[in-house]
């Protein structure tokens, strides 16, 4: 299977910093959002940028971090987008109804699809976004997470963003996999036959319930998930016991050739 | 609402963390797993622990590291653990099947419920996991991202593969919602009745289709998501505008006194 091409929707979404503190957040942000296919970084009024930090934490995404978009406000950021998602982990007074991640991405994968600009915007550090800010937006969302430890880390929150965004696209981990060597149930089940017969010859079954035993085995082998290369393995060792059942096998070479 | 209790399967799901290197991704770790309610970490063999370095990236999660377990080997870390999952994002010549974090994890919650111990296992940060830890577990999960570009952080993995388990627990966002103040479509409909009725008697639908008018109205704020309080608002509005039609309204104060 080749290698996936990443779908253009995910150029339609942007991700926001609104003033970052930390350098090494904007590094580690830039490299969450290449991880998942994001490249399109705005800040507004950071800091410090650019940096050695950032660009180090930014690893193999710095360049993101070159393209990335200063801007000296929100509302600039976020001029030509439908959509902004303002990102809080605090009970807020304002009255935009609380969505989590899981809920509100497939409306923002639906409209980055049919070409609208969609951004998801994050607050400082230590204080979040500020009520002006979270009025420019048009979505308020709040990762889940412990009730007692609402402590998720910038550039972790954009990870988890980014991931739930990655997740509509078709990319997923099949060109990983190996190639079609899953065992079918017809080959499952010649498979069993063979250990069945296999029992047999061995004189395995004599005084046992085969029936019962076999329901067993069949169970485990359709549970596994076996592979083609596994069931030859195992059917070769059945072949093997069967003819040392025959007497057919060679002797055993003497110790001293082992 | 109140605050959501941590469900009790959360204590029966472990991360283990093979040889890591870096003191600050241990640190990073413990505070990916606190904001997700996990508080089990296991440590192979690692570089250097406890270090202060972990201590202050696990910023509150320093329970987490003071209650970590260090093992020598893999093994001793998965002993009475009966589904253990390789995290890699690798091709792997093994031939388990691979599995996205989304496919697996409504399996390991279920097994974490019914009392069962369940690992998430994590390579080290330069090599991953080598194949004999592979050998040691039972699921291989990838996690999906840009094929491009695949270079998540070892905490970052940690975030997301937490925040996916977490996502099965009930505790979710509501009870950070403010209380019902949701209008119903009877109130809204009512509200569109009421700002119909302001519209006419200010002459606004003269020449008008005022039909199709309405039919948009209602269409835009039965979509709003309409609180009770923005109904107050606007109603009121439209009180005074109806006032104005009647001429009832005050004379305007000189500019001086504005």
């Amino acid at each position: 299977m080749n290698k996936p091409q990443l779908p253009d929707f995910l150029q339609n979404i942007r991700i926001v910093l609104a003033r970052p503190s930390h350098p090494g957040n904007i590094g580690s942000a830039a490299r969450a959002m290449k991880t998942m296919g994001l490249s399109r970084l705005y800040l507004v009024a950071p800091k410090t940028f650019p940096s050695d930090e950032a660009n180090t934490l930014a690893s193999g995404a710095v360049d993101v971090l070159e393209q990335a978009v200063v801007v000296a406000t929100l509302s600039a950021a976020l001029e030509d987008v439908t959509v902004a998602c303002a990102l809080t982990s605090r009970r807020r007074e304002l009255t935009a109804p609380l969505s989590t991640p899981r809920e509100t991405t497939p409306e923002l994968v639906a409209r980055a699809r049919a070409g609208e600009q969609v951004a998801l915007v994050f607050g400082n550090e230590t204080f979040g976004l500020s009520i002006e800010e979270v009025e420019l937006c048009n979505r308020l969302l709040t990762i889940p997470g412990n009730p007692d430890y609402f402590s998720l880390n910038l550039a972790m929150a954009v990870q988890i963003m980014t991931y739930e965004l990655f997740s509509h696209t078709a990319v997923g981990v099949d060109y990983l996999r190996s190639d079609g060597d899953s065992a079918s149930l017809g080959e499952i089940e010649s498979f069993c036959g063979h250990l069945q017969q296999t029992m047999d010859k061995l004189g395995y079954f004599r005084r046992r319930n085969n029936e019962r035993m076999m329901r067993r085995m069949r169970a485990l082998f359709n549970r596994a998930g076996m592979l083609r290369e596994e069931i030859d393995i195992l059917r070769g060792f059945f072949k093997q016991a069967q003819r040392a059942a025959d007497g057919e096998l060679p002797p055993k070479p003497p110790l001293n050739e082992q």
